[in-house]
């Protein structure tokens, strides 16, 4: 199986059916520069004899001896595919294919249904979405079922001339794709004769690379004048020329669809090197600092700006880059400040002495305490905090504020002013296969499935816009911070339910936010994965249900936790009831 | 919580909706033959504080003082239910349902579309299925998939003045009823005054009788010449004159859902009790009799009645029955038989040489092989053998006639000639937690999902009729044992699949059969309860789906096994792939 390599070249391999000889056709092909060939696992000879009767029977190997290559190079530069005389359906293969390792092709239309608009050569039409174009799907998602979202049954999948809208290409791209098969057919030629894609395939190619998808050149060479390494050098240009990763992506590489647990400061200290990750993030402080900028000029007017001394209070102060984009933020604004940086973890209070040793001096009060203990010598005009989760509210920022709030003036800010949880529905056979292989041997055999994750969400389909879950606004009256929601998203495509991607926005002040919502994430800003609820099963979607899921913030005075359940188009059970599987300590 | 008891006599309560004083009230309503109390668990003091403010935070109990009866008069007299002025769907009870153990109340019928006819009064009208009246089943289903099939939720079912159709009953009594509520209302009165029952509402009853559910009265007496107990009295005059149980009800009692492991005879040798249980069949070995009796007459013509002696090998003589049926047989029939007895267990040897010693003497030849080994001194004219299993052929039956065919004669008669296993989707949350139960701690979590059970089906709802799966033929020119089997079945209401109940019928001779399919079922014969075969996930269905479910037999020439996935409405994974799960040992 030829391995999937995170490098910068991309690896093709060439298809053929048959191969009688593999030695030679594995030189000939990697001397055109391929890296992997494709060919029929079953011995051509005998074809003929397993048609009639299972060959089982006659003597002799009906696959190739392994001693034509050395399992080095049967490893690397060999995919075995399923003749296509093997009938999939009969009883035969159904015994052997959970134990056997091959990709699956799977056109992205029927041919069937595409046999006409091949002829009429439309290269890019676009097809309706949710009638027969959903079909190779629906196929796809039977056989994965079927074989109980076996991790080591991958896609390999064929890109037509034609190519479905772009719904149905995203749903596709949720789906754990392995390889790509590009027909020489669908190649155009340049005028210089060279096979070129259209833009439609080029924005899929783009796509794929992405997903560090594997590609795999089917069908004779078409451009008789160029050889077939024409095909390949093509592929590579475009690799070249693919659209740079941006700051995030950059950040992110490595860790996509990677579960990690949710940070618990409130519980837990963090370690060093979690702070030093976080205090590397290029945008929220200067966020933070513009937020406390904009508040100053607002509290105290220029007229004071000598005599009114603010007091300003970080709550949770870590390593201190909010002390310090607070104190840069009243330079910014030429406006005295008073600084309390207050915080729990004694480990991090030996650096914020330090800095006060080395920088900042009397100005600021390094407080080690939690906050929601402190006795405060006086009342703070703005408290400064960063205690928010990937879900917002899910490192209990609000039960900490509420403790805090007490010190804070009447008319006192806190920054941030509030903070909003969003949800979406989401495909990604990749992720719930993630959370499968959660289990504990110990633990409840479903217990990883009442647990959020965070996580960089990668190879996902999702299935609606997010929408607003629940809201924390500081200073408060209200105290209770257990809270209800039910959502429904119109789902527009076949498709099948894995989970619910978490997000959140937060508001500074006014104007001045931190988002990590697809639609208005702050640009650059790498401190937060998204969060991942899973589902226990699977929940089949025709294209016009309505997903609604329930979400409860429960809390008993010791813990906080999450119980969600889907109750359209059918009911789940309710995860994570009275927090058995998972909760916040506070 | 009152006990479900197992005796002859109904266990009746009585339902108030407020009780401010509970001794007193207990013992009046005991005074008047009930057995129990249905009562609010909430304080009705507390009534009013509820609806406007969580009362939580005001002081005193919400629930009584458990002082007011001793604790075994709790336990076993007071049956608690949610106030009804509770709103279930708000967020704080739903903080609580998973943790209280209580019955959930629901109407056979929505009131909402019921309240019109109960002003007509007509108390048996059939309403058509798959609509409306559907609507509280699915409130059910969607409640306790919500708590993932939690054991400890049951049913309280309302039993109005109109019932539903039959299949809509059918469908209610595979569900977990716990008790039926009985509104006074729907009593009707006899000549002399007395409360009773409609004869479809006596029908009901007496099903209900079979899920041994206790019976609640609700509402105010309406026989005023009448006491209360009248009614109570009416319901034990039903209970004493129901339909009496035949004698397969009467051997299953108490086995009822108890799953049990497929015995595996070839593997393990079978006790002697085992063998004591099956001999006590009062209808097997006469149905063998009558089978090799027929066939005698057959085989031998009246003049060869002295001359012709038939060899009769019984393959499997276990402790000797079918040996002694071939005996009266012969007699019966006046034929003369020459009878090998074959036995692979040595324990059963012992008691067959005692037979031989005492009864048969050299008429019958005692051989202590297994068949499959057995160097016959002559060929057979009849073999005859009791291998079936609850699904015909899986306790190996095919495989081991196989192996003795090449001692028949090659116009000899196998008994049986041939069987055929049956299935029928299943509907059973009482049986889908069973096996849920069934989990071993080091197994793979999913493994007693993937194997079949032995059980007497009493709490489910066979959702059509049973299709025929594998047949095996005895003797045979094809010793491929393989089945693979594509089954559909059409679905006549919403409903939600939790297995296939499988059966199986054999033909003796001729038109000698047994068979534990219910439509053929031998009358009395209880050698053989169903067979389950579970699914990972219950499968949502509605009115007018198909159920395609796929049946394979394997054999890898050590053992031999079944696998089995629903293709449709949906797909569910492969259960039991390559025999992970579940294998019978040849």
């Amino acid at each position: 199986m030829a391995s999937g390599g995170a490098g910068s070249r991309v690896s093709c391999g060439r298809d053929l059916s048959c191969v009688p000889e593999v030695a030679d056709t594995l030189a000939a092909v990697a001397k055109l520069g391929f890296d992997f060939l494709c060919m029929p696992l079953f011995h051509p000879r005998f074809r003929r004899e397993y048609e009639l009767v299972p060959a089982k029977s006659r003597p002799g190997a009906q696959t190739r001896s392994d001693l034509l290559l050395c399992g080095r190079d049967w490893n690397t530069l060999i995919v075995g595919k399923l003749s296509p005389w093997i009938e999939t359906d009969s009883e035969l293969t159904t015994e052997r294919r959970n134990s056997e390792e091959f990709w699956i092709h799977v056109p992205l239309l029927d041919p069937e249904d595409t046999r006409e608009d091949l002829i009429e050569n439309e290269s890019s039409k676009q097809m309706d979405d949710g009638g027969n174009d959903e079909k190779t799907w629906a196929w796809w998602h039977s056989f994965r079922t079927l074989c109980d979202y076996n991790k080591r049954i991958c896609l390999a999948i064929e890109i037509g001339a034609d190519l479905p809208s772009d719904t149905l290409i995203d749903k596709w791209l949720g789906e754990p794709i392995k390889a790509a098969i590009l027909p020489t057919s669908i190649f155009l030629t340049n005028k210089k004769g060279f096979p070129v894609l259209s833009k439609a395939h080029q924005r899929v190619i783009f796509r794929l690379f992405k997903l560090e998808a594997q590609f795999i050149f089917t069908g004779a060479n078409r451009h008789s004048e160029k050889d077939l390494r024409s095909y390949l050098q093509y592929l590579e240009y475009l690799n070249q020329n693919r659209p740079q990763p941006n700051a995030y992506e950059l950040f992110a590489k490595g860790y996509e669809d990677y579960l990690q647990s949710p940070l618990q400061p409130l519980m837990d200290n963090l370690e060093s090197q979690t702070y030093e990750v976080f205090e590397k993030d290029p945008i929220k402080y200067s966020q933070y600092q513009q937020a406390v900028y904009r508040c100053l000029l607002d509290r105290v007017p220029e007229d004071q700006m000598e005599t009114n001394v603010q007091v300003l209070m970080v709550l949770g102060a870590g390593r201190g880059p909010l002390v310090n984009a607070s104190l840069r933020a009243a330079k910014q604004a030429k406006r005295k400040l008073r600084v309390y940086a207050v915080e729990k973890n004694p480990n991090a209070v030996v650096t914020l002495e330090n800095w006060k040793f080395e920088e900042w001096g009397d100005q600021v009060t390094v407080v080690s305490c939690d906050m929601r203990e402190w006795t405060a010598p006086e009342k703070a005009d703005i408290i400064v905090s960063e205690l928010l989760g990937s879900f917002g509210d899910n490192e209990l920022s609000p039960e900490c504020l509420d403790g805090a709030q007490h010190f804070l003036k009447d008319d006192g800010i806190s920054i941030p002013c509030s903070y909003t949880s969003f949800l979406a529905p989401l495909s990604s056979s990749k992720l719930y296969n993630e959370v499968r292989g959660c289990r504990e041997r110990d633990k409840d055999p479903e217990c990883h499935f009442e647990t959020p994750y965070v996580v960089r969400l990668h190879n996902f389909h999702q299935l609606a816009d997010p929408k607003p879950c629940f809201t924390f606004v500081h200073p408060t009256s209200d105290m209770n911070n257990n809270r209800y929601q039910c959502l429904r998203f119109l789902i527009g495509c076949n498709s099948v339910l894995h989970g619910f991607a978490g997000y959140f926005e937060a508001t500074l002040y006014k104007d001045v936010t931190l988002s990590i919502k697809p639609e208005t994430h702050s640009p650059g800003m790498f401190s937060w994965f998204p969060i991942l609820f899973p589902l226990k099963q699977p929940i089949p979607l025709s294209s016009g249900d309505n997903v609604s899921v329930r979400f409860w913030r429960c809390n008993n005075g010791k813990k906080v936790w999450y119980e969600w359940a889907v109750t359209e188009p059918i009911c789940s059970a309710i995860h994570n009831p009275s927090g058995r599987s998972y909760t916040i300590g506070l």
